[in-house]
């Protein structure tokens, strides 16, 4: 890589309670997502508790294996937040009030009615050799250290106010500072087929790959990644390459992509309906409003998102949504004839092109000998026709939720392209 | 401690998905929490690549560090998967075939239809010196090895089957191998209360807590926990040491604590509602099934929960919520007005004790001068009267979904409470 520096960073989550398992960590995640954009390489995430001797050991770690070192947490106004003056001591220098920073938290306090405290002013008492970086979202500010020639960023844990940051000050100010190798990443997105039958689809493709280009198979609940990575020096070239090897394989694997890059199942079904100007509904008993969450997720699923109902009780199956009782009786909620009846009645219910229903057992009780937990019939009826599904899940509650919703999305994507057998 | 050996574990994610944001790691996460119950410290998270020299040198920081490495990731069928051939060479033996792996391999396939690939069969090769463990839901096996004097496990990074695997194998060898000190926590759930004014409702309690309790603020989304964490010999003297200081703090913050240790929101709420033997009832516009989908992520909602209707489209809150159409023409859909009535006529709609609605502008778009991006209305409506609350979020569409999930769940609590002032 000729013009270009190798900049590699390391992600430092900081909190006990991490550790203990009591906070998911989505900040390294969100933080890896947005290095990866700029070509920035993630050599190592890692994460310590409130401990001194374990903060400045991972200091001293990270310093030396990356020119970044971006860290979370340990920045709270209270007495097991650590990190500040940890840096301060790493760095060997002392920790003095910064006016702008008293302004920017009082103004924080001003603007929601409150008064400062004592213990929020503290926040604006910052290490000497930082720059200040205001967080207009909470009271913890930001501080960047160019330090024995690496970068070192401080960031509060509350992951709306680390992304403001990052978006508005650390990205660009990275990207200023250095100069970025290409690395160019491809993601095809695939439902409805495991990784291993999906190895073997394509491995003479796989095996022919040029050796720039790394291949990746990143499987998660009911869906496989493919991530094609090309590194190089020449962005155009890079995309071009990557672009003919997704051109041949598509061919053998059409049928199982529903997208590309970071689309997700309910974007890429979403566009479909808005492409073709239709509209949806859905009538979700065993998933409880989580496929409809995961619609309405998305921006603008307002023009093709008419509205659901949960009738989660089978009394509401009959009364609100109009299964006949006779149906319910002697089939079962968790049947064929049944969900049929749903997905037909809520599309009228909506006037939507499709109505898609759910209807299973989620577990952990209600399951017998004849429909085990787990078992969850699913349906899409268009003007036309009426398509049904069985699944046969797992013993996790949460988990057939998930795949039950993965399943609906799916069902529905296959009736949009007409693809029903 | 006495007769207990502080056990420090490592917890080792492996995988380019990871450090390049395309898998957020909840593993690492469900891990720590599972060590934590069992008094296991993790004293690091750590996450690598799949690159042969970051794998080994974590292998070698890891074994400094620790007394158990729980790893997970890199053990797919496909060729960028790392981990079983370096611990091979880490631990200096072998890959052989191993015949029971093979059986459970073809009976994984068999048990699903299909045939076994050569691709799936070299799952069943393993390290010579590794103890295997079965994976009774997937083709990656186990691996336990003895190495070194430290235990090293390495796991597949499918959270169902990993969790199968430490729930069934793992847990159960660690604390039959090691006499566990006693770590207790204790931790109380709050709501609707900021971390600094908690902080500073409790500073005397606080400054007043036994040198062997430790006390952390966790925030997240809406809520703070505190954790109380006692350290010593005795697991019913630090039981009880813990009660007292709760026992004290309890009278400053009983109406923002809604439960303790794991308890959700959720889980509190309809814990109350059984309790009571009352039912909930859900019209949710801006939150679009999030709220109902919480509810009955939670195994027995369906003893409280009679179901929700997303009306979506302000059309459906007229036609099948029956709000006037006089109303939403005058107030518009995010009104106090319109959720008056969505939350009164969805207690009705589904013969409920609680009817709950949210109206409002997740946005990024939809907002004007007025009624900008965030403003969002919800109700609860009772027999005999009908809260409502405004609520100011932010830009962010994730974002304001969960904050109206967490205020919608805390004003039915108040309202459950009979604390509506």
């Amino acid at each position: 890589m000729n013009q270009y520096e190798e900049v590699k960073a390391e992600i430092l989550a900081i909190g006990d309670e991490l550790l203990y398992g009591q906070v998911l960590d989505t900040n390294s995640h969100w933080i890896s997502q947005e290095l990866d954009l700029i070509g920035v390489r993630v050599v190592r995430r890692t994460t310590v508790g409130d401990s001194r001797e374990a903060i400045l050991t991972a200091f001293a770690e990270a310093e030396n294996r990356a020119d970044i070192i971006l860290m979370t947490g340990g920045l709270g106004p209270t007495n097991d937040d650590l990190t500040k003056p940890l840096l301060a001591e790493y760095f060997n220098c002392a920790i003095e009030l910064v006016p702008e920073a008293l302004d920017a938290v009082r103004t924080f306090f001003e603007k929601r009615g409150r008064e400062l405290t004592p213990l929020n002013a503290l926040q604006a008492h910052l290490p000497t050799k930082c720059t200040y970086i205001p967080n207009v979202l909470g009271t913890a500010p930001g501080m960047w250290f160019s330090e024995n020639g690496k970068i070192w960023m401080s960031m509060p844990g509350v992951p709306h106010e680390m992304k403001k940051l990052m978006t508005d000050h650390v990205l660009p100010r990275i990207k200023e500072r250095f100069q970025l190798p290409i690395i160019y990443h491809y993601v095809v997105k695939t439902v409805g087929i495991g990784e291993s039958w999906l190895a073997d689809l394509i491995k003479d493709w796989e095996g022919n790959l040029p050796p720039h280009i790394k291949l990746a198979y990143l499987p998660s609940l009911g869906q496989v990644r493919l991530r094609l990575t090309a590194f190089g020096d020449n962005p155009s070239e890079l995309e071009k390459d990557v672009a003919l090897q997704v051109e041949k394989v598509m061919p053998i694997i059409e049928k199982y992509v529903y997208g590309f890059g970071m689309m997700t199942l309910e974007e890429a079904v979403g566009k479909m309906l808005r492409e073709k100007n239709q509209k949806v509904a859905f009538a979700e008993s065993c998933s409880g409003g989580y496929i409809s969450h995961l619609v309405t997720s998305i921006a603008g699923s307002s023009d093709y998102f008419q509205g659901g109902i949960i009738p989660y009780h089978n009394h509401f199956k009959n009364r609100l949504l109009g299964v006949d009782a006779s149906t319910l009786e002697e089939h079962g909620a968790v049947s064929e004839p049944t969900v049929i009846q749903m997905a037909e009645h809520v599309r009228d219910m909506f006037n939507a092109d499709y109505g898609l229903a759910s209807s299973g057992i989620a577990g952990p009780g209600g399951g017998w000998a004849e429909k085990p937990v787990g078992t969850v019939w699913i349906a899409c009826a268009t003007k036309t026709k009426t398509v049904t599904k069985k699944l046969q899940l797992t013993q996790d509650r949460m988990l057939n939720i998930q795949l039950t919703g993965v399943s609906v999305l799916n069902l529905l994507r296959i009736c949009i392209l007409g693809k029903t057998e």
